[in-house]
C-alpha cells in the first residue's frame, strides 16, 4: 500500500535511449522480470554503486566494464540479486553481457549487468539469455514505464518520472525509473536507478552531477536502515540533443540541466519511500540550526530510524518523548537540550527543549494523523540544515520481510 | 511472550537493604507501581546513568544527590518516565526526595529517585508520596521479587538473579533486579538495574566494578536500537558481611566477587532481551576473529539491529545474504569478505565469503527453528572476540508500541 504514489504517467522518451523487457520466469507473480535498455554510440554514462563490502557480483562486473568502455547497453533483472554467490556468479553475470552484447553487435564490456532480489540463490542463465534475445528483437523508445515494471521486486508501484527543459532554444528531456522498497538505506547509492538525458554532457560535468544529485536524493532516504549489496544508479547522456557539448559543470546550461536531472532523482527517491514496505505515512525530517550539515543529517537518521517513532508514526501517535529520545542519542557534539524545538507538520510542540504551554495531545494527534507529515527539528545551534526521507513501521513490513522467501 | 524466561525463584536477601512496594495508581493494569529500597547505615553505592542527552528529571537529580552524598533509599516508580518535563519534573523529583527522606528520618539528598514508563508526562506527586510512606512502613529483608514486579512498564516476567558466594570463609550474597523491554540500547548504563551486596566494597573497587560488570552486560544487548532517557544501573555494598573491606580492584577477593556481579548483571542483561517487546526468540551475535574488539562489536550490532535479519529471525527463515548485506555495511577498515565465516547455531553456512558445498536450506532452517540462535561470524582478520545479545522484529513488537499510550 504505496502511500500517495500513483504509476508515473507520460514518461518522456529520450533521443538515444531505447528499452524492451522479456520474461526469464524468475517472479513468482509472473511478468517481465528483465529489462534492456541501449545508448546511441555517442552516449556517455557514469554510475554510482553501493558501498556495501559484500557487492553482488553484477556490481563488481559493472565497475569493471564501466572502467573499460562506454556502455552501450544495460541489462537488469529483478527476481535474483546475484549477490553472496561467489566466483560462480561472477562468471553468470559475464556470460550474459557476452550474450546479450553479441546479439546487439557491440563489446561484451559494452554491456552492464544489474540484478536485484533474493540474495544467495544462482541466476538462471539460459532463461535470462532468451529473455535478452527477445529483448533485443523488441526495442522502443517509448517503453520506460514497462521497464520500470519489470524492475520491481516487492515493489507495489512502477517508478518514473520526466522532465523537459529549453536549454538555449533546444529541447532537452530527462527521463529516469527506479526501484526500491525494502533494504534502503542507500551509501553513495541506492537500489536500481537508470536516468537518461538526450543532452550532451561531457564526462567531467556527467560525474559531478551524479554526484551532486545522488547526495541529494538517494543519498537522503531510509526505510530500515540496511544497505542493499546491490544498489546502482546510472547517469546517461546520449548526446542526441541538438547542442554544444556541456564542458563545464559551473556553467549557466550545466546549472539548469544539473537540477533538472537532480529534481527527477529526487522525485524517484521520494517514490521509493512512499511505496516502501508496509508503509502508511511519507515522512520527511527536517533538521536546521545545525552547527553543521553532517550534525543536522546523523540527526535526521536517527530519528528517520528509530523503530519506535516509527512504530509511533503508524498507530499516528504523537509519542514526541520517542522523537526526543531519538535527538538525544544521536552522535552530535555540543547538542544542548535547552535550545532544541519540535514541531509535527505546522504543530509547535516544543521550545527550549520543553513543551509549549498551548500544546494539546489533540493537536499534536491531528497532526500526526494525515499520510505525509513532516518532523521539523530545530537545534538552535547554527545555520546549517538536512532533510532526510522515511516511511513509518508497520505490521505489514514485518510481514513482507517475514514471508519474503517463502 | 518471554523466550524461554520464567520469573526468578529464590532472590536471596543482602543484609542491609530492605525493600517495599505500593500502589500510586500510575498502572493502567493496576498493581503496586512504586518500589522503595533502603541501605543501611555503612552501605557505599556507584551508579551509571544514560548517555542520551535528554537525560530526565529524577537522571538529574540523582546524579546530583549521588556527588553529594551515600545513598540510604532508592525511590522507584513506574508507569511515567518524568522525562522531557523540564524545570517542573525536576522540581517533582525533589519533592517526591524529600518526602521519602522525612519518613525515613534521613537527608533528601540521600534519596535517588529512578521513574520508567511513558515520556512526556508529570507524575501524580501526592499519590507517589503516600506510596513511598506507605512502603516505609513495611519494609522487608525478603521482597526483592515483589520489587522486581512494581518496576516493569512493558516487560511480561520480573526479572532478578542472586549469587552466594564464599570470601575467605565468609558467606556474601549478590542480588540484582532489573526492568527493560523496548526502548534498549544501553549507552553505559541500561534501563532501570539495581543490584546489592553485603561485602564490603571501597568506593574504587566498587566502581571499577560496576563499569566492567556493566560494559559486558547491560552494554551488549539490543532489542531496536533506541536508547532511553532514563537508564539507570546501581550497584550497592551494604558492608554488612563480616569481613575487611576490599580496597583493591586487583586482589583475588575483589575479583571473584566482581566476576560473580558481573554474573548476576550478564543474568539480568540476557532476561531483559529474552523478554524483549514482541520476542519469540533469544540470540546470541557472536563475532570473532576482528582486528580490534571495537570492530567486532560494531559488527555484532550492525547485525543485531538489522531489521531485515530480525524479521528473518521471527520467520526462522535462514536468510544468510541478509547477515552478509549487514556485515558488508559495518563500520569496520580493511573488512576483507573473501575471509568471512558464518555459521547458524553448529550449522556452517559460509567460509571464504562463499556458501560451504554441503550446506542446504534444510540444514539452515532447522538450526533457525529453536528459541535459542546462535550466530557465530568470524572476520579473519585478528583475535579479538564480542558478543551481542537480541531479539527478533515480530508483528508484537510492532502492537506493542503502536499501542503503548493507547
Amino acid at each position: 500500500m504505496a502511500v500517495r504514489l500513483a504509476p508515473p504517467c507520460g514518461l518522456l522518451p529520450v533521443p538515444g535511449i531505447r528499452t524492451a523487457t522479456a520474461s526469464a520466469g524468475l517472479r513468482r507473480k509472473g511478468g517481465d522480470d528483465v529489462a534492456l535498455i541501449t545508448l546511441g554510440a555517442h552516449a556517455r554514462s557514469a554510475a554510482m554503486f553501493t558501498r556495501n563490502r559484500f557487492r553482488a557480483a553484477p556490481v563488481q562486473l559493472a565497475r569493471e566494464h564501466l572502467e573499460r568502455a562506454q556502455p552501450r547497453a544495460l541489462l537488469i533483472n529483478s527476481g535474483c540479486a546475484n549477490a553472496g554467490t561467489g566466483k560462480a556468479g561472477y562468471d553468470d553475470a559475464r556470460r550474459l553481457c557476452a550474450a546479450t552484447a553479441q546479439a546487439l553487435g557491440v563489446g561484451a564490456d559494452e554491456v552492464l549487468p544489474f540484478s536485484t532480489g533474493v540474495i544467495g540463490e544462482r541466476l538462471p542463465v539460459e532463461a535470462i539469455k532468451r529473455a535478452a534475445r527477445n529483448c533485443v528483437d523488441r526495442l522502443s523508445a517509448d517503453a520506460w514505464l514497462t521497464a520500470a515494471d519489470a524492475i520491481m521486486t516487492t515493489d507495489t508501484v512502477p517508478k518514473g518520472a520526466s522532465r523537459r527543459i529549453s536549454l538555449g532554444g533546444t529541447d532537452v528531456t530527462v527521463t529516469g525509473i527506479a526501484k526500491g522498497s525494502g533494504m534502503i538505506e542507500p551509501d553513495m547509492a541506492t537500489m536500481l536507478a537508470f536516468i537518461a538525458t538526450d543532452a550532451p554532457l561531457a564526462d567531467d560535468p556527467l560525474r559531478a552531477c551524479l554526484e551532486t544529485s545522488v547526495n541529494g536524493s538517494f543519498n537522503r532516504i531510509t526505510v530500515d536502515g540496511d544497505t542493499s549489496t546491490n544498489d546502482a544508479c546510472v547517469l546517461m547522456a546520449t548526446g542526441e540533443a541538438t547542442l554544444d557539448t556541456l564542458q563545464d559543470i559551473t556553467d549557466e546550461r550545466s546549472q539548469r540541466l544539473c537540477a533538472t536531472i537532480a529534481e527527477v532523482m529526487t522525485e524517484l527517491a521520494q517514490a521509493i519511500v512512499r511505496d516502501a514496505e508496509g508503509a502508511t505515512k511519507f515522512v520527511a525530517v527536517e533538521v536546521s540550526g545545525g552547527a553543521t550539515e553532517r550534525d543536522c543529517l546523523e540527526v535526521a537518521y536517527t530519528v528517520a530510524r528509530s523503530p519506535l517513532v516509527k512504530t509511533a508514526l503508524f498507530a499516528s501517535d504523537p509519542n514526541w518523548g520517542r522523537i526526543l529520545a531519538a535527538v538525544g542519542r544521536a552522535r552530535v557534539e555540543h547538542l544542548d537540550v535547552f535550545r532544541v524545538a519540535l514541531s509535527i507538520n505546522e504543530v509547535l510542540v516544543l521550545k527550549h527543549g520543553e513543551p509549549v504551554l498551548d500544546y494539546t495531545e489533540e493537536a499534536g494527534a491531528q497532526a500526526m494523523g494525515g499520510a505525509d507529515i513532516t518532523i521539523h527539528i530545530d537545534l538552535g545551534l547554527g545555520s546549517h540544515q538536512a532533510t532526510v526521507w522515511t516511511s513509518d513501521l508497520s505490521y505489514d513490513y514485518v510481514r513482507i520481510n517475514a514471508e519474503y522467501r517463502t
